[in-house]
């Protein structure tokens, strides 16, 4: 496969689009598995078949690709794994699916936190998300079908801590009924935290 | 300071003890920075003023090294933060608040995640740790003061995971009134989450 030259100015090429995505794809397996100082662009050039001028000239720097990286994998996260305030404890379990079968998002996140200045958190798009969560919160709490007790901004940190905290410092369970047992634990967890009270 | 030599088949003396423990500590600092890939034996040694050999001597490899720090480090939460079944929201708030103050303890259990082969699920001391937990919430249920609806062994990631993946994964708070915030929230939700039923 060649890697096509595209024009300043011009609207990207469809090639161009494949290169950027195969890019992309090359760049997250070896980050999530070496991390930023680990990972090395020329190895992600050849498993992309793309040379290293052309990563520059889209992301810039090896840690302007590390953190595209990063920013696609919770944008596909925060577009597959809607919230659902009027569902928690369903919310949470798919969140809890999803980082399982998404090591790549695990690892990408761990070295996040070990070798970014800056906290996941601090990503524009999850502030966004964060803040559109509190919204949607606040107002499953003005109709009763989540308990006020908590903050919203404060129940959101707890409710990812329950469904992905295990995995983040935990081994993957391999067994399938391990996952079930935890999964259902999870979701009577939350329905107790945010049941309405009275 | 020099680095006295302990001869074999004797008692450790008090001056190899004091290595020891200054080779630990450079070790934690040097890995929590950087990792086990990233971290230099050679830094290890000029910050603990002792020579590679005795690193060596002492602790087999650099892999050896950085599984002792981590045990040593995990030891100390153990010790501190003692399990208390009968007073989880407690328990929670003083797991968050250690952590939170021993971003050592964050950064190594990060690394340890992404760099070494098993979990820290794994490690023996954590395996004792978690069947005496799980001991006493058996126990803690049987005299009605935890909640029944949730398995022992699922609760204690569960609990882990509100105290702690918070940290984890986002930024240490710097402000107080949000510690503050974010702990009170912590022993509302354990509260909730373990409170008896009926």
């Amino acid at each position: 496969m060649t890697s096509p030259t595209a024009a300043p100015g011009r609207r990207p090429t469809r090639s161009a689009v494949d290169t950027r995505a195969r890019i992309l794809a090359a760049a997250t397996a070896e980050f999530a598995e070496r991390g930023l100082a680990g990972g090395r662009v020329d190895r992600i050039a050849a498993a992309a078949d793309a040379n290293k001028e052309r990563i520059y000239a889209y992301f810039g720097s090896k840690e302007g690709l590390f953190d595209e990286a990063v920013r696609a994998i919770i944008g596909e996260l925060l577009d597959l794994v809607p919230f659902d305030a009027l569902d928690l404890p369903g919310y949470a379990v798919r969140l809890y699916d999803f980082t399982l079968s998404h090591p790549n998002l695990v690892r990408l996140g761990l070295w996040y936190s070990l070798e970014r200045p800056s906290s996941l958190e601090d990503l524009p798009q999850a502030k966004a998300s964060t803040a559109r969560k509190v919204e949607a919160l606040v107002a499953a709490q003005r109709v009763g079908a989540v308990s006020d007790s908590i903050d919203p901004q404060r129940l959101i940190p707890l409710l990812l801590g329950m469904a992905q905290g295990g995995i983040l410092l935990g081994p993957t369970p391999v067994d399938a009924d391990e996952v079930t047992g935890r999964r259902e634990a999870l979701r009577v967890a939350v329905a107790r935290l945010i049941e309405p009270d009275g």
